[in-house]
């Protein structure tokens, strides 16, 4: 494997920075990497199962000299990131992130790029409901999208590596314009993250049925809406707040078929329920086809019990 | 393994039907397996694979000598059955159900069922979104829930007799009321499959985002949705419409907290949002120790595709 870069930070050691060392090394790549994250206690734990080369104590420490500074920070905490570290970044440097969110991160990170520095963002269309240094995976990426969403001033052979970078890890790329970006993840992550959100949190909240029968029936369709309800609070807090408007749109489309559905039931007009049903499966079909899941009985979970 | 019935007929040959025959097999139980359903092609598939030791061209064929009678058919169906077969139903034997719904069932069917036979209702809490005789696997009901909803009448030998049948399947099982049986489905269940439909109805309604991104980028949660979007039509629509008041009263409450969500969002109230997801942690954690999902990253997905 072609080391194409020599030196990378990660800012951040969460989910996505972790499963990215360990794509890294799988991959074969020879490069240097050095991590920081805010929080001690994590620091520690990623010296301890010896994620990177070297966790430095601070995120200056870690960029200066890196020729690739990944942010995988929460999207609300890009800035006051981007901005302490600014002034470090090597001239020729790549500076690049994982936000789930790409117009607000570009508003906010871009000011403090210095000149010469190539800001490509970026985004693994990835995750699992876990977090922390722990939780990575070298698989994580594997056959999944990553959007590279460079910005007008990028450099077209820097764009070109980073892009070399992501598929070295095992992603699928695709080069995507920011408005789109956001509108697009509005639809098939964050309205969907939210609506588990809040389908969880009612189920929760109900007297008449106890939180034990609710986790001991989940199988019957519950369950799904949990693993993405598991996600981690503060990464989604700052995701609505940064996608606000098309989150909103999405949100706001969502309820007007529900209403039409609820009427439908309530007035028991089964043939709206039975065309509605039967067009979105042909969606599932496709999800398949591309192989952007197993069609595996109950998700593969059968066989991954009996391991 | 004991006989517990000596014929056992399945009226309706899909997921939970076939299913229930290949469990039934791999326990060893030596009873004689009949089945029917109302598709020639259905049938003449279950012929072909062998599903049952014998397939009739009539329910009523089926039905008659069996000990235990299960009604596999959409909750709709339900009524028109026990009607053609209440009359052949043999003194001493059980009749049995897998509806989704329990109360309208039980109005449905009981007044067809004669003097003698014992009536007990179930339902076997899980499911994947295939369908027909060839979707069945035998480990189907391990781990999960099945619920047996005895009547007023019921009789407590024949009761016991069909939960062990349950147990012997793989189902832990538990005895439930019909009206909180019903309850508790809107939230586990029915209120999850409408909000899904309903989501993947918006993603491929949008005329901004293709279809082929929707399904190029759905691991970043969208395809937890799709999945049970997936399921059957028909006994979808049956469901909501046989469970109106209890999936709409969810739904509503549904709607309530997402609205307030939705303000959250729209006004920036980030700690609404952190608190909120925070929360819905917690329940998702209660069904992994329930061994009711793998903790597996990505659901186990990863792991299967490697097989």
């Amino acid at each position: 494997m072609t080391q194409i870069y020599k030196r990378v930070a990660f800012i951040g050691l969460g989910l996505i920075a972790s499963s990215m060392c360990h794509a890294m090394r799988r991959a074969g790549m020879a490069s240097e990497i050095v991590g920081y994250t805010r929080s001690k206690e994590t620091r520690d734990i990623a010296r301890e199962i010896g994620l990177c080369d070297q966790v430095c104590d601070s995120a200056v420490e870690a960029a200066q000299d890196a020729d690739l500074v990944v942010l995988c920070v929460p999207v609300g905490a890009m800035e006051a990131v981007a901005k302490e570290i600014g002034p470090v970044l090597k001239p020729g440097a790549t500076l690049s992130d994982v936000g789930s969110v790409k117009r607000t991160v570009i508003d906010a990170v871009g000011p403090y790029v210095p000149e010469g520095v190539h800001f490509i963002p970026a985004h693994p269309l990835a995750g699992t409901e876990h977090s922390g240094p722990r939780s990575g995976f070298a698989e994580l990426f594997d056959n999944r999208y990553t959007a590279i969403v460079p910005v007008d001033e990028s450099d077209q052979q820097a764009v070109a590596e980073l892009t070399m970078f992501w598929q070295s890890l095992g992603a699928l790329t695709e080069t995507m314009d920011p408005d789109h970006h956001d509108l697009v993840l509005a639809v098939t992550s964050h309205a969907p993250h939210l609506i588990a959100y809040t389908m969880v949190g009612v189920a929760d909240d109900l007297r008449r049925v106890t939180d034990s029968e609710v986790i001991k029936y989940s199988a019957t369709g519950f369950r799904d809406f949990t693993r993405i309800a598991a996600s981690d609070p503060v990464m989604w807090r700052d995701v609505f707040l940064n996608n606000k408007e098309a989150t909103l749109e999405i949100l706001g489309r969502f309820t007007e078929e529900l209403f039409a559905l609820q009427r439908a039931i309530r007035q028991g007009d089964g043939d709206h329920l039975h065309d509605y049903f039967t067009r979105t499966r042909s969606i599932r079909r496709g999800i398949i086809e591309a192989g952007q899941d197993t069609d595996a009985p109950d998700f593969g979970r059968v066989k991954a019990r009996q391991e």
